[in-house]
């Protein structure tokens, strides 16, 4: 956990406009794009948009709104005017220039890790914990993909039948290892159908029609991986449950863009499947697919592009006589409301302050 | 569960040589194919080798031990002189043809669903329940790939520290849907790389890049699928714990042949991960992958070729607190292990008696 040397303080400057400037850092990243796209397709307010990079991309343009905006190399003095900063270039750049985004009068909504398990930096899915934004003090944190995915549809059972208990497996797309992931995919892939050898350059495993534990760092005393640690964390976090027992296992498959969960939900008190989908029909943030007789269930080829999480395979958990665990099958965008979206949707809550 | 009409009784001439003529029933299929290749492998001792396919096939050949041998037309006359049959046609064909076999006194190894919950054909992984063979009376079962690919890491954790519940996710490849399927695998991925459509004709959903709810026809009562529902039956039936409380959820991934799975295993008492570590390490059929360090655990890519099944990422599952549950993840190829190599196992232990 990293924690801001100085407890930062809201300054009267930090309330956003209702048309603010905004800028992007890691413009030119998978999630970066997508920040572009959720800002155009979102109507978001804007006095100005500030697009910013490492020096490598500076000087390339990026398409919005029918104008090519220049990519600027990011560094102290770039957030001068900025009221919303929307950070994704990794956790290094988060730490390095979030507090000069915050000192020139931004609030930063930082899709990294660098502060989400900072008490002091709400860390926020609008739909399960939005009210927590308010309290911010210029750092606003953007959750895990897989945390925001699985708590979309884990919050309104939370509030409706009190959880106790978490399973999980994961379906983890290219994406979530950033845009050069996503090339070793189609590049190894392609590689694959050829009959040549690939040597994977971002992933350290071979990717074409291959799986493999997620390549997050594994902790040596625990095991679970450091993809691992964060979703238990964040999850805990976001859902206000600290103690909450989840298991997970977070493995990367050969999918591009979107994330899959299959989840096992043990609550309080006996629940039916029945009652669990009522709860998420109504559910925001939520779409259910799940159809039985047509075998339509959440794939990543219909999550991709939607903001929506979508939620299916409800039944009972076989494994559970008790009645009181329910299995589900959950699939999300990872660049959008895994990251880019969810970012954006806590930026519009700042403007309406 | 479809029961034969009038028992099989064992004949003496079901007692099979040492040196037997082999039959191969869908010789041409995925599955055909590999039971040629584990004959060959294992020297596999044989007075002849018939291969039969359906009239579409007839005419090919096939190598095996540098020859080319003739696939021939099932007809019910295909057995004379057969003492072992390797059926893998689908449930269709080993429903019309197996009794035709075993009356021309040959055992038949099934590996289809056909006769698996039939109590009069015993359903067999050696490693686990290879005693059973020697109640055939003429038919032995071969199990899901799935239910293979779990009990060979299960049994000897359940015989060792007793197993009270079962957790799984499955990340299926396209082989468990047959030749045709790993086909559109290959072809729909490429089309996807071309940026052209294309339209499924083996699988119910695009495949490219995606993932989906086992094509099994779904239980409109359960909502659990055809495969999951085989898997639960025949773990409880091969472990012989007929109530064992197993949750699954099966998942199709874009992986070409190996299937992985990640378990979550309850013990009537606590366990460590060090204690299923010691269990798994000396267990026949299992070969353990577990390097922390290196972040090296079971891959689809590894468990190619392989005939054992890769156990790894073993680690206390965070969602216990009670100490009783461990997590761990497996690897193991659907064509050999869970299907071919399996049968011609069971096809050695015949010849043992």
């Amino acid at each position: 956990m990293l924690t801001l040397e100085e407890p930062l303080q809201a300054a009267p400057h930090q309330v956003v406009p209702a048309t603010p400037t905004v800028a992007i850092v890691g413009a030119t990243g998978a999630v970066g794009v997508e920040l572009l796209h959720c800002l155009e397709a979102r109507n978001f307010p804007l006095a100005g948009l500030k697009l910013l990079a490492s020096p490598r991309s500076a000087g390339r343009t990026l398409r919005f709104r029918n104008q090519e905006l220049p990519v600027e190399a990011l560094d102290e003095a770039s957030f001068e005017g900025v009221n919303v900063a929307l950070f994704s270039a990794g956790s290094g750049v988060s730490k390095r220039y979030a507090a000069a985004a915050v000192k020139a009068g931004a609030v930063v909504v930082d899709n990294s890790s660098a502060f989400r398990m900072d008490p002091d930096v709400p860390l926020v899915v609008p739909e399960v914990n939005g009210a927590a934004i308010a309290s911010h003090r210029g750092i606003i944190a953007n959750p895990n993909c897989v945390a925001i995915i699985a708590t979309v549809p884990l919050w309104p059972l939370h509030q409706r039948h009190r959880i106790r208990r978490v399973t999980a497996a994961t379906y983890q797309a290219a994406s979530g290892a950033g845009a050069a992931a996503m090339e070793e995919l189609r590049e190894s892939t392609a590689a694959a159908l050829r009959g040549e050898a690939f040597t994977p350059r971002v992933l350290p495993h071979p990717y074409a029609f291959n799986l493999f534990s997620h390549n997050a760092e594994v902790d040596p005393e625990s095991g679970y991986n450091g993809e691992e640690l964060k979703v238990i964390a964040e999850t805990r976090r976001i859902m206000d449950v600290p103690a909450l027992p989840i298991g997970i296992t977070c493995v990367r498959v050969p999918v591009l863009r979107a994330h899959a969960i299959a989840l096992t939900v043990e609550f309080e008190a006996p629940v039916t499947p029945e009652e669990v989908r009522a709860t998420l029909a109504g559910a925001p943030g939520v779409r259910l697919v799940d159809d039985r007789a047509a075998n339509h269930f959440p794939m990543p080829s219909e999550a991709t592009g939607q903001g929506d999480v979508l939620a299916g395979r409800i039944r009972p958990d076989l494994g559970d006589p008790s009645g009181r665990s329910v299995a589900l099958f959950v699939a999300g965008d990872q660049l959008l409301k895994g990251a880019a979206l969810n970012a954006v949707q806590i930026a519009e809550q700042l403007l309406r302050r």
